[in-house]
């Protein structure tokens, strides 16, 4: 059975996984896209937006490269809440998304699963998070699971006490306002220990393991 | 007139200063000295603690020395709370104090002055922290006043808006629970911006100024 993994989640100093104010225009939220720049240059990030060239980074590649299944948040699909007015939003990432692997949203509001290039299909699970588990494991046999985000959706699967490894990626940035990972998440007491520390000019790249 | 400056903090990962619990065989709280890992196998520190040698580290000299004020807590100063029961707590650090400053300790129990060996003297103020910035102000001179901690004497001057700069030493170690520096302090918001980014293997270094 494969590990179910946070990776590559970007966090300021100030504890924040993403900016406030998500929109259309800022599905990071201000001053989210700051978060990630170590991600940018990365051979891994250029090729999820179809272009060319750039930097190996292990960090990168681990984060987006060889999962079965992901689980993602309903907002980290797209900036609508509430009932889906019809079926035109596909996500942020166009006809061709970044996951290349069944991909479960979380939702309060069924929708029809949505196939899209490259392997990616969104499923819309609306009875919760151990659910989404379970179709992910089932859906990605040996093969890991990644925990995508956004904020929320990580902070559930750590209390819920499933997550196997965390890799966050620490940008030394002040966002101020923003969605906190971890305030009132106690990692060690979750049993979670540091495993690997690498420091690099544009994060510090910090996992943790149970 | 010098600048006031936090220097040498440490923060976790999940944003704490120090961890629960302080007392006197804790005085970091429990997990604190984790946070201080950087610091340890520095001259400053240990000149600090009387031994000789260790590595030339230049943010462990800029957040000790050439100072001319400290400020800190109640805490930092020592594990008693409420009244002084007499006069026989001199502070964690022995008979020469690593400040050889005056050090202005925030308090709202009077006491005497207390002069230590190698120019530290120990000033206990209880008129509040503008009170305590003054008099350190008066005693500096043209040099820097550090805001020595802990978090909670950290935060009641990032918050009046008197801190012309932070540095802050992020170490790669999760503590679970502690007192938060950031939590509710927008760094943005109050005119901080980072200044510098020194990545190494024990600590990532961050300079904020306005």
């Amino acid at each position: 059975m494969g590990k179910v993994r946070v990776a590559g989640f970007s966090l300021s100093v100030d504890g924040f996984g993403a900016g406030p104010e998500q929109s259309l225009e800022h599905p990071l939220g201000l001053g989210g896209p700051d978060l990630h720049k170590w991600f940018y240059p990365t051979r891994t990030f250029r090729s999820m937006i179809g272009q060319e060239g750039g930097t190996d980074d292990p960090f990168a590649h681990r984060a987006m490269e060889g999962f079965g299944a992901f689980i993602i948040g309903r907002n980290m699909f797209g900036p609508i809440r509430g009932a889906w007015p019809d079926e035109a939003w596909r996500g942020w990432w166009g006809d061709n998304p970044p996951y290349h692997a069944p991909t479960f949203v979380l939702t309060h509001h069924a929708r029809a699963p949505l196939v899209m290039a490259g392997g990616t299909t969104f499923h819309f699970v609306t009875a919760g998070i151990e659910q989404a588990l379970a179709l992910a494991r089932a859906a990605a046999g040996d093969l890991d699971i990644k925990i995508g985000g956004g904020v929320e959706t990580i902070r559930h699967y750590l209390l819920a006490g499933v997550v196997d490894e965390i890799h966050l990626a620490l940008a030394p940035v002040v966002l101020g306002r923003g969605e906190a990972l971890l305030a009132g998440i106690d990692l060690p007491r979750l049993g979670y220990r540091v495993t690997e520390v690498v420091p690099t000019a544009l994060a510090t790249h910090l996992v943790l393991a149970r």
